[in-house]
């Protein structure tokens, strides 16, 4: 079944909950093992796309950490995540396959000069890309969080990151430098958490002229998926919003780099981003992610909305949200692999804020309601070229 | 402040919660006393369309019950669906001014025959018209919700109702004799109940033929909009609802008239029509309409989604709307009173689904997702003829 | 390990949920691979109790259908009821082994005069008792929830039971014949249900007279038992309860055959029975329990609870109680074997109002505050022989 | 009414909004305009123990900042806290002469010397109680939450503190210093909050010595009064926690002053401090004290609560409590001022465990339990002198 693969997805944290489940997910989908709940691109809307099959989808991943992914899979059995049947030979192969398709991250401690690091991670990309005889990879970050990185002004331009690189200065948080091998390698580039990635001038520079596709960024799967989509109904309808106060427990691995107030902190602007650009104001009220370990994969929001109506009449709206982070994730992530693959290969270049409804932080657009983003995305999928 | 009245609001149910709040709201609005919140035509988008002002609105009525509008107002005062600091002199004032325009409304124990009731109701809207030299009149059913009426072979045809009628046949409920009368008056209808109202061929083809436009049923305000902002999260995500399960605790008028099992049948249709419309499925799950006395004025809602994603893992939502159903209802009502008279006087006639966002089963659409009728909207308001 | 077997539990709907989850339960137990959680009598207040270790505990059982329990069992590990790791071979073996204890219970349709039942179900207990030389039987009903049954006046009085039952009058619903045959076997009768049972006068003096002790009725697992541990809250603060509204939504075969509403009417006395005992009256609201399939073996409630304080001012608790039901069940069930068991080998005889603790409707008390029924327990058990 | 008063209550925060509900209602008490909803003291169980009645409760206190209560009260009207029909004359008259009564507070920039402070204090409190010809008066501290106060040595013992004081050395932060004059002038003490107060032992030597009672501390109000009789449901069903998180959403002064991380640190202690000795473990799990200004005088908590039950199920309980924090503090701070008076009468002295009833953190005893609290609360008064 796995001859015929024309299209590379890299995982950047190959090994974590997500990119396993989406692993996992390929080989259950290609073998039509599993119906498609979950994916956007399964929707009849997308019938006429050439999206790359499923079948055709090849993984590869950085990652530093060494538990054989079928051991991570077996852990996301127990943990509710995967079915409880457990793992099909198939996909027991298929995983060990891509056991070679795995190559070493970057390591902060390791003091490996920053020009060296981005060619090394270039390699990885090209050679998995010339090994598997692939036209297209797609690099999607799915490692954990990073503390928000310090602005440097060799951001700024192509010119000056690339001095700043030739004279070895550490001027990119390690996201960044694997936009940048992607780039550099002519790889598409997908950011699923809010680190800085792609999203600086001298990377989106880089894209254009390599003619490379990217989108991004920072998944939206749950509270904030909820909040562009109740966020509308207070505007259109007028009523004012006084307090949106939300709280987000969870446990597993996310949990656990959250609870790193640097890192948090980075989460917690994603999440309260699109509420101006939808009210026209910023509601007070706090936003809180809570690491707690009994969780496990699982996460529970809480929202409380107080507003206001008519003649000052004071309502409220309450919701809590009960899901699985990595189940929500893992089947945007291959819809955004196979958009974006199918977008490279239609010769786009560039930022795609087509895909916006991906992303609690879009890139390139200001729309942040959840229907609106739909439409365009729908408008521009139809745009692509026809299977 | 009245004198230049050039359009009747006349309210089906005139002092009930809803009329109550909605008169005492036009003439805050008309004083530039209240802020526009919950008034969907006070948003930016509606600047440019020629609307009746707010100190255009003439207020009149049918109604059976005899209790002053001041002591009903006073009343909602008391329940904190009013602004705590009472009615000023101009509200009382305007709303003694509008006992004047209120008419004895239908009563079934009467034994009124239906043509003579219709020509009563048709003269007291005409006379209320000329009186006031008003230029258009909206006529707003907001009296209790009605029983599911049996359907006749009369109201097929127009000639066959006026057969009907003709021949003293007890063939259409009070909310559609309102609604006749409505239209032989030369008057525009609007059904914020989900009573039959004109919801039927005969009298559809009495508006097209008087010229008149219309547009309903059932305001959405609560529960019913939030599902119809949700559903298109789990449609477009591609999220299996398995089960939608809804319970909806009221007290005041409404939850007392909604305790009878009959009319609370008309309800519950209304609340559930557009899940299959959004979804292509009906999720599993009893919706309940429960009257609490101790609610007040007040309603709160439960809803519990449960719902499968990808690779079959189960995931849950839950809701509570805490809202003041007179609160929310009533700027909808002005908005509809504006939007329907700037659609007679632009000379629009017949059923105006483009209304639907206002609405739980919008007549003459199959679209009951928020955003789009919102969009909807928002494209034929800017067709009317500017300001 | 099961040899030393000295006390029978005999289910009443032997291949339900509840029973099959209580006997994997007790082999688990037995062989210490389960932690204790969920079993009151594995408090360190039961130390000193004389209560029958696990190991000694031999389960045999009434039941009409005939999937093999093994079958059952996997069912419910595949339902997220048992562990996912599946079933040991010491578990499988030992329900194989209980296969020899099930007989055929009481067929409504069968036609079987009611006199004739009670002696076969008799034979059952006491063969059983004979074979497995058990010192004592609890007969514990698990089975699905009747209808109400229509009060007889032949259940008065032992003699006019007698009367009715030998002159083949239908006056006994199937619990209570499943009650009477136990107390003529000699054995402990434990109502987990709403049914009728043992709750006869007739009844009440056999197990007097026979020497025999029961409990009941309708196990406290859910929404009651939170209800009797909050509205102790509002009591004890004085502040008043305006309304308890409650909804509970429950798939699997409870929620199956709750579905009827006859049945269901049972159930929803027991669970609003302790609100007037414990508040002084009764709080207005409705109480639903709707069959959701797609919940499984899983329930949810949800309880809104609108109260005044003081100087009149409005307040509102809501809670959710996701619970899995056998889960909560079946540790409860093995406690009031255990408990019943021992009060039986004490010498005790009659109602068992002690452990009211267990139950929504108690048998002999009217005390339903959850706190004050865990102190009489404790109390009553520190009464018992010691170990 | 109001001249026998025999009992002063006197407030430290006096014009805080839960000294002036509580003022307001000791009126309205007085005058039976009130029903007793609320008042633990209204139970009939202690009806036959010797509290004051509320027309012999006169009030005064210390305060820093001027708006007169009668303003203060008004904006409870506004607010919703206190009933819409306004202040009756009778309040407003009482208000005012209780204005009378109210003396400036400690102001820390001040450079006040402590023994001085507490020398001023204490002349407040004597001439209060010699001016008004009271027996017996209660000090109610109700104000803002403090900081937490470094431990200092001097208060390990009576004799170090006035050594410390002699040396105009500054080791009693303001609540301690105002319990201090308490003492001092023979006064009962109450702590209502969680600051330090009079739990040093060198505090506690000296009501022994002076022969004065006191009671404390932290009011249990909202989410805490709701952990006490949950938490023992977990116990006593051997089901255990997981993890329980909890949010607080608050505004109003308090949401302001805990705002503050130091103050709400001291307010988070008290919070959680019940859970180990209810359950005899610390479950995981985030408490947020949020202050969000629309909530005004209303608070809202949602606790979430995991935990696993027999075999290891998963199950889920989760809350929300919209309670209006003065009126729910103010019957206690009246029932306490009730209690504590009679005590004092009854010439008991030294602290008042038997009170744990009304405290999250109660000195002098680690029961928590809600219901095991009120049993001895209940126990406690029957052995005070009948009326």
């Amino acid at each position: 079944m796995l001859r015929h693969g024309t299209t590379g997805v890299w995982f950047v944290g190959a090994r974590g909950s997500v990119a396993t489940t989406s692993m996992v997910g390929i080989v259950a989908l290609s073998d039509d093992r599993s119906d498609r709940t979950g994916l956007v691109t399964a929707l009849p809307i997308f019938d006429t796309v050439a999206l790359p099959a499923f079948g055709e989808l090849i993984a590869g991943g950085h990652e530093l950490t060494s538990t054989p992914l079928v051991k991570r899979a077996e852990a996301l059995v127990d943990a509710g995540v995967l079915p409880r049947e457990g793992l099909p030979a198939a996909t027991v192969a298929w995983l060990e396959l891509t056991e070679r398709n795995l190559r070493p991250g970057i390591d902060p401690a390791a003091g490996e000069p920053p020009a060296v690091t981005v060619e090394r991670l270039r390699r990885d990309l090209v050679e998995f890309r010339e090994r598997n005889a692939l036209d297209t990879v797609v690099v999607v970050n799915v490692a954990s969080t990073e503390a928000p990185a310090p602005p440097s002004p060799a951001t700024a331009s192509l010119t000056a990151l690339r001095a700043a690189l030739d004279a070895n200065e550490d001027v990119l948080p390690p996201s960044s430098l694997y936009a940048l091998a992607a780039f550099e390698a002519g790889c598409a580039w997908v950011d699923f958490t809010p680190s800085t990635g792609a999203s600086l001038p001298a990377l989106a520079e880089l894209a254009e002229a390599r003619g490379v596709v990217y989108a991004g960024k920072d998944g939206k799967t749950g509270e904030t998926l909820l909040k562009s989509a109740l966020a509308p109904v207070f505007a259109s309808r007028n009523l004012h919003v006084l307090a949106w106060a939300g709280t987000n427990l969870l446990g597993g691995g996310d949990g656990g780099s959250l609870s790193e107030p640097a890192r948090r902190s980075s989460k917690l602007v994603s999440t309260n981003i699109g509420m101006h650009a939808i009210l026209g104001y910023e509601p007070a009220g706090p936003t809180h992610i809570d690491n707690v370990a009994a969780m496990g994969e699982w996460k529970t929001a809480w929202d409380n909305i107080e507003f206001s109506g008519f003649l000052g009449t004071r309502m409220r709206m309450q919701f809590t949200w009960q899901g699985c982070d990595s189940a929500l994730a893992a089947p945007l992530v291959i819809d955004l692999a196979r958009l974006t693959a199918a977008a490279q290969k239609a010769g786009l270049r560039g930022g795609l804020p087509q895909l916006a409804f991906f992303f609690k932080d879009p890139l390139g657009t200001s729309e942040h309601a959840l229907d609106a983003q739909f439409r365009t995305l729908c408008e521009w999928a139809a745009s692509l070229p026809g299977a």
